[in-house]
């Protein structure tokens, strides 16, 4: 777009942190956030978007070649096996001498939360000592989540919208640094013909993972420059009642931040004052070219956390139905 | 059931692996199995059964508090945090200097993948030397499955049916050492009103979670006696075409196995000769209450497993969405 | 011993935290504590103390069978396999066509870094904010300690001594609950003919893991009532000048705690008040069976800790060398 | 050292593979290999040598500034709390209403055995299918080493010696791909004043760590070229009867390797043929400006592995006594 847009300031931020606030709009306890947008007959209707009855994976494969780097500690899960084939032929197992042949294989993943296509959960984020609905950061210490754990979320069934931004603009990807306002999130609904509504999963693709992940050690792609969300997306997001957004980037937002001195700032107003779903390094690809055949860019989404109790994030298979 | 059952022979087995195989029926290399079952209709069809709108976690909670007590080495999960709300509160995180306030908290997780509710990958078991579809057990080396991932089922979505055997019978739960035969699963269908076809995914519930789990070290329930599955309703299984089946047992079939010294003899024909999609430690307690509540045993199912490659099993946080 | 002991009150802990004191005395930087007994003629005279050649491990072995049971969050420790034989004998590694022959096995292991044999880092203990010298509880967030860290004791070598308490009393082992005063240390050394010195390592067998190794999750050995030293020892240890002291103990003091409500009061002084280097989950049986057969409970110790920065503990492997 | 040196072939492979074998010198059972030359009196001796009173450790730290970069799927140890200070501070902790104040903190630690300074197993290495004194590879299975494993090092200690090669020739560090010769190491030891003797653990020092630890990524030292042992030393190394051998490099032997299309050859006679204990990635810097300004260079050496049973490798803090 080459409108001009709002300057982005900290006047602006505090505006928005206070006007998209969600805090008790479910009540004083509720952890479940925008969640709360996904009432009986959104699930009804996304279910009517069962079309052609084709699932499609917006999962990034979890394995060594993923995009941690050791930003923030991270680093790719790692899969080991603890029982083999080799070892069945080799006649070495618990059951080798089983009359009917019997043998197994079996394996462990050690995994950083966050450090492939995941969810967010409402206690990743705290602003000055609180997170979302004000539940204090005590709450989440070295023995995991009180408030805020992923286990909020033990289903997320939704209607899914994709909003594929460089296919829109007519490009492959957008470039590190590159902003998308709330104009080009409007004018991917137009060209793309698809409204956003109540209770959505939105994802929005920048092209960023299919342009970066191949590069030696993904070319910068997590927690580097890259292109995201402006934070005054804000108010557009709080406005539609989305349920959750999602991207093919590492942190959703605009990088570098729009604001000086400060770390991912949308964060802040998304997961605090909203407390909305976000997720991040999702491999949206193979749905945008699927999209882009049918001119579908409505299905039934599917996605939801892994159940682990307290835990802060969680991979996930996020699946659209179309 | 009081009926006569067939005696469970090795000659019966040796039949039912024969009789039950589907190597070679969706070509030479196929690596999905009965996933082949879902066919877009069926995907059509699931998505139908959605009526009032409510999604339900088949997901146990994957924590400390799991069922594994050292069976094949398998320990219950260890959920740790790498960044936490009180390192923000004491100002000691990275970003403790951000003018907006911004703090964080972030986890890992190590796990058995098959520690707690999961689907079996086809290179999970062997026999005699190979895998489904004859694809030899040296695929499975210490590095991960070459052959039989859990990465061939990137997206299980189809009809779910639950056939609740205990509140058939009209009991709470089904004893350790309990076999459900062909008679107890066609019972189940006629009485809770539901027919299984192609491309099922079949929930068999026993109440052996619920009775169990809150017991010190869960009673013996992981690689303990338990109810479940006979090895005759193998070719139940194989007629009817289903995709899937999963059970809240540990092992999905009847322990003390049936053939004497022999481990879990069904898996080699569901696994092995099928390709059949077997999950296991489900939690459909939930889901059962729900079903004896409107009276209706089928619904849509989404259930992938995480796409992690080369892994022979993987948790999942299934949805039953009625 | 059968002589009246001075009763332990919150009187007498106030009064040994602050006699015990050894804050400043190496200056305000300090972080070795008592390590800093351990001066060149202490290592000279340590090595005479070899005479007929022989070395002996003090460490359990570090596996499975070990005594954590969840105290804490503790699991024994996780080894697993990432190459193996059988994979070389398969011809399934990477270098299966190597004109020699040649094949490797390699492995990973997770393990908590207190649940064996270990050593207690400075960083492990606080008190009202602070651990040892004075240095804030902020210093130990998630991302690890950045004072009282276990790098700070790069070498362990000095005399160490075995005052093999059950042996001195004619029993095997003590009991839970029983207390070990300084009475009973003197006596140890007196019916031992070994004195203690400055910068010794002071061995303090009660033969409580001889006793309970073999029972069912080790009969309560981690975290649960145990024999150990009274509270009255801290004085005895401080005046001794000991660098070091470990116990064949899940935590070295006697547990019920002699203070009511309060959770291993005898740390606070040790650790917070003395900075003293102490050992846990020593298996000291092979050595006090040697010291019983040539009647000599003085040897050289050399036990440095594993160089893991930031750790507030640490596996090793004992040597005791005679 | 400008001497020809005798070509290195297949044919000088086999002769030293046999010339060098300990198979049966020490039993047929035998699993402790060259372990077996240090004798008590070598023990004596070697406390003879502690003269200044000194201990040196040559361990590098074990942290995720190590030199893996994920060659044979290795990566740095993580390092992870499970009770902070900071939990401590905002009174989350079990023990937050302890009257006298408790607090701690704890952690974990996943690595790769080999990863860091280290000693190789003797069931690390197999070829054509056996191990050491010829047992099988299939020992070696994903559930660990049934023969060769790390525990039959309990203990190793015994007399040290460094030969700093690089300091002999006036120069920083040797450089990629440069061998090690015998002459080279004769030489050493005739310049350093010092023989070789039964029993002995040398530390060859190349200087490769020093140059490359703070290079990106450790600059190819990890699996790539670097100086080290030539594989003509197999016989100096076999004649001088020594117990271990180790090196600041990522696998002691020169790189690329002399054999056309083998991988690690030296290794197959060290570890295969003779039995011979390996070190890598040792920090042996420290010592050398030690030795280097007393001119000393032998000393006591104390570096046991850690005792994990089944394992094919140790971390270890192994210490120099001067």
């Amino acid at each position: 777009m080459t409108t001009e847009h709002r300057e982005i300031t900290f006047e602006l931020f505090h505006e928005l942190y206070k006007s998209c606030s969600n805090w008790g709009r479910w009540g004083e306890d509720d952890q479940r956030g925008t969640l709360n947008h996904i009432t009986p007959d959104v699930i009804q209707n996304a279910a009517t978007l069962v079309r052609s009855g084709k699932a499609i994976s917006l999962q990034l494969p979890l394995d060594g070649n993923g995009p941690q780097t050791g930003a923030f500690g991270r680093v790719n899960p790692v899969h080991q096996m603890v029982a083999t084939g080799t070892d069945h032929l080799a006649h070495t197992q618990t059951y080798s001498s089983d009359p009917l042949g019997w043998g197994f294989a079996d394996d462990s993943l050690f995994l950083f939360l966050q450090g492939g296509t995941q969810w967010d959960a409402l206690g990743h984020i705290f602003r000055d000592g609180v997170m979302y609905n004000g539940f204090g950061a005590e709450e989440v210490t070295a023995t995991g989540a009180k408030k805020g754990g992923v286990e909020n979320f033990p289903t997320v069934v939704s209607r899914g919208v994709l909003l594929d931004i460089p296919r829109v603009k007519g490009r492959d990807h957008l470039e590190p640094g590159e902003a998308i306002y709330p104009e080009d999130l409007d004018e991917a609904c137009e060209k793309l013909g698809v409204s956003v509504k109540r209770g959505d999963v939105v994802l929005i693709r920048t092209g960023d993972m299919k342009a970066r992940k191949d590069l030696p050690e993904w070319g910068g792609y997590s927690a580097g420059d890259s292109p995201g969300l402006s934070l005054s997306c804000a108010q557009w997001i709080h406005d539609k009642n989305i349920a959750a957004l999602a991207t093919d980037t590492w942190g959703a937002e605009v990088r570098p931040n729009e604001l000086p001195d400060t770390f991912q700032p949308l964060h802040l107003i998304m997961l605090v004052s909203m407390g909305l779903l976000v997720g991040e390094i999702w491999q949206l690809d193979d749905l945008a070219d699927d999209c882009a055949a049918d001119g579908i860019y409505e299905f039934m989404f599917v996605g939801p956390p892994l159940h682990v109790p307290g835990a802060v994030g969680s991979p996930l298979n996020p699946q659209a139905i179309k």
